[in-house]
Parts: structure tokens; C-alpha cells; sequence
């Protein structure tokens, strides 16, 4: 783990089976990183249930956003409820109190609420949601899972760019190897959409010292020899990962090495943001903490836009890495 | 396994390693079906070396039909020559030498050859490749699996109809339930396909007493509890099935129960065909010919035809399956 605080602020009230599996994975990551301080974004009560489990030191690491159900919201599903909780983290990151955010709660609601709220980097139409995989020869990182449903070539071109620098910072990945996915690995091998996009990640300068491998298939997801970073779009993203997380349940757990990603980084917006899925567990909460902990102490976000920038802007400043002030 | 005899068409020049995987896989095959009868299709001197591990009534089970190579094309890629043997096969199938055919060539290859040799049944504009998965709940009905790489709603509705047919028929499922695959199980998750699809498959008359159940995830394609059949793009089907087999590889093997499929069926088109990937091993290959007796046996595909005519015509004739001549 690096050193340094990361303040990171928790949507209670994101998840299906929130608030209890929320409560529980922000107790896990309390526990397993002292640097780690915590601000609750939901019910007062929810929060005095969760410091009350703390010894006093702990106590000291947390900080309550009271977010009210509004009168007449007591009835309304959770998933509704919890919009206002993220709306309230976004702001919270926005505002400076909190370094990072993580919600368990509807992903599109949590995109939209910090494309709002932190805004979008300028050369990005589409933000990406962004998985790794443990595969055995290394993480292998997939994008999109689920931000971009239709994306165009231009955006999944953009994304290859996000996905390297984002392999180079947070997983210190040198020269990733960047592939496409589709049906086959010969050139022209795919929809149309692939088939476009093709030939734009040919001549796509990748940041990171990062290159193009050309197309890969859906083993290299999860076997990884092949490729460092997956570029799909948001669709079958979202259905690989979550075949793939059934696939490990069916097999009795995830292997010693690899497995299915917990959480998910968002690529795009002035903010470090992370999602976990709907349906998580405690422990899958806890490493979405954990997770956007070491993107802040790495300030990965920043600097993969600063990457961006630099690739996109075809100038050489690949070793211009300095905090961006979006 | 059902009893009768069946006579499969083996390519003995498609898939990555053939010929020797192909000549191994064809070997097992015969040894644990004694009432299968194999095709060799391609060079004599594969078939003969096939023939030389087989006893004297072994022998007996096996034709040859030998595909020479032309002059020149000795030096071609493995590809272009097993397309002239996956057309012999074809061949074979049309012309009532043999039941079914197998190979593990190039999936578009054998499609195309399968269309322009066998027909497409008329009210098939893109043939769908199915395959199942062995989940713990039962087995799971994937398609299409690389057929279609961008189908119109229209399509896969279609697909929803042949894959019904299909669980019951192949499978003994009785009133199956279909699934759309997409990003979540609410209404109006996904894409504009997914989007435009799902109303379609609400009032889609399906048959085997199945019915639809809406939208389903990527859990829901290797654990099975939710549903028997799974509707989905050939490109998603596709890189979800090899992103699974990936995930059981990395996982040390597929579990007892449950698993990736080694093979898959080609349905739309007026003959039996199987399919197993580029670079099946032995296996794979058995797999795929056991495969290729069994829906013969049943005769699977003609009653898939039958309905897929009863639903298309929409008259009552779920109760009529006699076998369809086409």
C-alpha cells in the first residue's frame, strides 16, 4: 500500500443490498489501511451505526455528510433514494472535503452524477468505466465495461489512449500492450464498428509507450498473455465481466491468481470516481475503497490527463506528468 | 446415447492443427460410438493413416472421400485448402452421403459453404450458431455464437425462436425460458438493438411451451438458474464463449458441472452441421462429432425447422414434429 491519507467518501445507500454490505465493507477498509479516512454519505443513522462498531481512533478517521431522505422519499426505492447520496459524494469530491468517491449504486445514475457534477475532461465525449482483471501474466485492463453502450471508432480510439495511460499509472504496466477485442485476431476479422476502429488504433499514438497490437479474442481477457489493455465497448464489456464472475462462482472461487475484477475506475471526468456493481458484497465494497485509495495516493486520475492530453495534443510531453488542474 | 446408426462427415483439414487433432479426435469418436460411421474428407493419406489405427471392424465404419489437393495449392495456407474439403463435405451432407458434418475450420468458411450447399431454410436470413453450456442448474442455450456479427431486431428474435426449438429439441427442455442477454435485467437496459428487441420477443410466439423472460445478464449465461436460453449478437456470443473458456482455464479446468461447449450447431440452414473452433484439440473434435449423432439421431434439426414453421406461420402446430422434408 503507499503511504498518505486518502479521503474517500462512500454512497451508503448505492447497492442492493445496501445499506448493510456498504456498512460492512467500509468497517473492512477501515480495518486494513490506517491511512484511510472515511466520509459517510447517507443517513445520519446509517453512519452512527457504522462508527459505533469503531474503537476511537477509528472514530477520528471518520466524517459524516448527513444526506436526509427527503419527506415522501421514505417509500421510494432505494435505487431512487440513493441518487440524492451520490449526487451528495460527487459534490463532496467536487468540493475538496473528500479526495475520491465509491458507490455501489446504479452506475449510469453515478456516471451522470459526475459528469455533472465534476465535469468532463474536453477531449472526451464518452467517459469509460474501467475493469482489471488479475490474469496470471499480469492485470489486464478492460475498457469499456458498461460507461459507452454504442461507442464510436473515434471513442473507442480515445479509449485505447485512456486505457494505456491508465495501465502505465495504476498498474505500472511499462509499454502496454494494447489490443482490440473482436471475433478473431486476422485484420478485418469483426463488426463494423471493429473494422473502423481498426486501422485507427494503427496509426493512434498511445501514451505510456504503449502499442497496438491489433485484434484479440475473448481468451485474452482472461488468460492476458496476449494484451495489458482490452479495448471493447461498454455492452460486451459489461456481459464479459459478468459471465466471467459467474464462470469463477461456477468453478468453485476465482483462481489463486486472476479472477473477476471488484470495482471499477471512471475514466473521463475531474475526479477519481469508483463503482462497484449493484449486486456487491462487503468484500467487494471494501477493495472499491481500496481501490480508489490508490488511485488518490497515485493520482492516477490526474495523470492519465495529463497523458491524454499529451497524446492528444501530438506534442511530446509524455514526461509532462504533473498534476493537471481541472 | 440414443441408438441408430450415423454417418458424420469429418473435414479432416479444418482447425489450427489439423490435420492431427482432427485425425485424433476422429479416432476417439469412433471408439466410444459403436454405432458411428465416419466421412473422411480430404487428403488419402490422412484418412489412411487414420485407417491404419483402426481395427479390422473399426474399419469397416469408415468411407474415404478424398479431396486431392490442386496443383499449387500444396504451398497455400492450411485455410484455403480445407475450404475445397469443407465444401466436399457439404457435399456429402447434400447428396445424402453423409448425416452431418464437422469441422473445425474456418467458422465463416463452413457457414458460407453450409448456405450455398444446403439452403437456408426460407424464413432464415442470417443462420445463427448455437452453442450450450453445461451449467449447474442444466444446460444453457448460447446464440448466436459468431453467425450474425450485427443482426437486426428482427434477427434475433428469429434466433429466440430456433433456440427455443433447440433447447427442446436437443436438449429435452421442457417449456424453456428465454433471455435477451443485455447490461441489466431492467426494461430498457442496453443498446438500441437490445431496446428495439425486447418488445418484439414480449409478443414473439415461441415454441416447445417456452417463454420469454426478459433481460438477462452475463451471470446468467455460465450459471444458468434464470434461464435456458440465452439471445445474444454472433460478436458478443462469440468473444463471451472464449472469455469463458479462458476464465475455466485460468480456474485450473472446468468444473465437474458446468463448463465451456466444445462445439456448435449451425442452425438455419437445411442439413446438420457442427462447428468446433480453430484451435479445438482432440477433444473438442470428439466432442464435436458426438455432437454432430446426437442431433441426427433426433433428428434435431429438421424438427427445429418444423417449429420454426409452426411459430413463423403461426397456426397451431406445436404438436406436429414430423420430420420436414427439405
Amino acid at each position: 500500500m503507499e503511504p498518505g491519507t486518502a479521503r474517500i467518501a462512500v454512497d451508503l445507500l448505492g447497492g442492493d443490498d445496501a445499506p448493510a454490505v456498504v456498512v460492512d465493507g467500509a468497517l473492512r477498509a477501515m480495518r486494513a489501511d490506517p491511512d484511510l479516512h472515511l466520509l459517510l454519505v447517507g443517513p445520519a443513522e446509517v453512519a452512527d451505526e457504522l462508527i459505533a462498531a469503531l474503537d476511537p481512533a477509528q472514530r477520528a478517521r471518520i466524517t459524516v455528510r448527513p444526506v436526509r431522505v427527503a419527506v415522501g422519499m421514505a417509500d421510494h426505492p432505494m435505487a431512487a433514494r440513493a441518487q440524492s447520496t451520490v449526487r451528495a459524494a460527487v459534490t463532496a469530491v467536487h468540493d475538496g472535503t473528500a479526495d475520491a468517491l465509491v458507490s455501489a449504486g446504479a452506475t449510469g445514475a453515478t456516471v451522470t452524477a459526475a459528469v455533472l457534477g465534476l465535469g468532463r475532461w474536453p477531449e472526451i465525449r464518452q467517459p469509460a468505466l474501467v475493469a482489471t482483471l488479475p490474469a496470471v501474466a499480469g492485470p489486464v485492463v478492460l475498457l469499456d465495461v458498461g460507461g459507452s453502450l454504442e461507442p464510436r471508432p473515434a471513442t473507442l480510439a480515445r479509449h485505447a489512449v485512456l486505457g494505456a495511460a491508465y495501465a502505465a499509472v495504476a498498474h505500472s504496466i511499462a509499454a502496454p500492450r494494447v489490443g482490440l477485442l473482436s471475433v478473431g485476431t486476422e485484420a478485418g476479422k469483426g463488426d463494423r464498428v471493429r473494422r473502423a476502429t481498426d486501422p485507427l488504433l494503427a496509426v493512434e499514438p498511445l501514451p505510456g509507450g504503449a502499442r497496438y497490437v491489433g485484434l484479440v479474442e475473448g481468451y485474452d481477457v482472461t488468460l492476458g498473455a496476449r494484451v495489458d489493455v482490452v479495448v471493447t465497448d461498454g455492452f460486451t464489456g459489461n456481459v464479459l465481466l459478468k459471465a466471467i464472475e459467474g464462470a469463477y462462482a461456477m468453478a468453485g472461487g476465482p483462481p489463486a491468481e486472476g479472477g473477476a475484477p471488484r470495482a471499477a475506475a471512471l475514466l473521463g471526468v475531474a475526479g477519481t470516481v469508483v463503482v462497484c456493481h449493484g449486486s456487491a458484497r462487503a468484500d467487494d465494497v471494501a477493495s472499491g475503497i481500496a481501490l480508489a485509495a490508490h488511485l488518490w495516493r497515485r493520482r492516477a486520475i490526474d495523470l492519465v490527463s495529463a497523458l491524454l492530453d499529451a497524446a492528444t495534443n501530438r506534442t511530446d510531453r509524455s514526461t509532462d506528468t504533473e498534476v493537471r488542474t481541472s
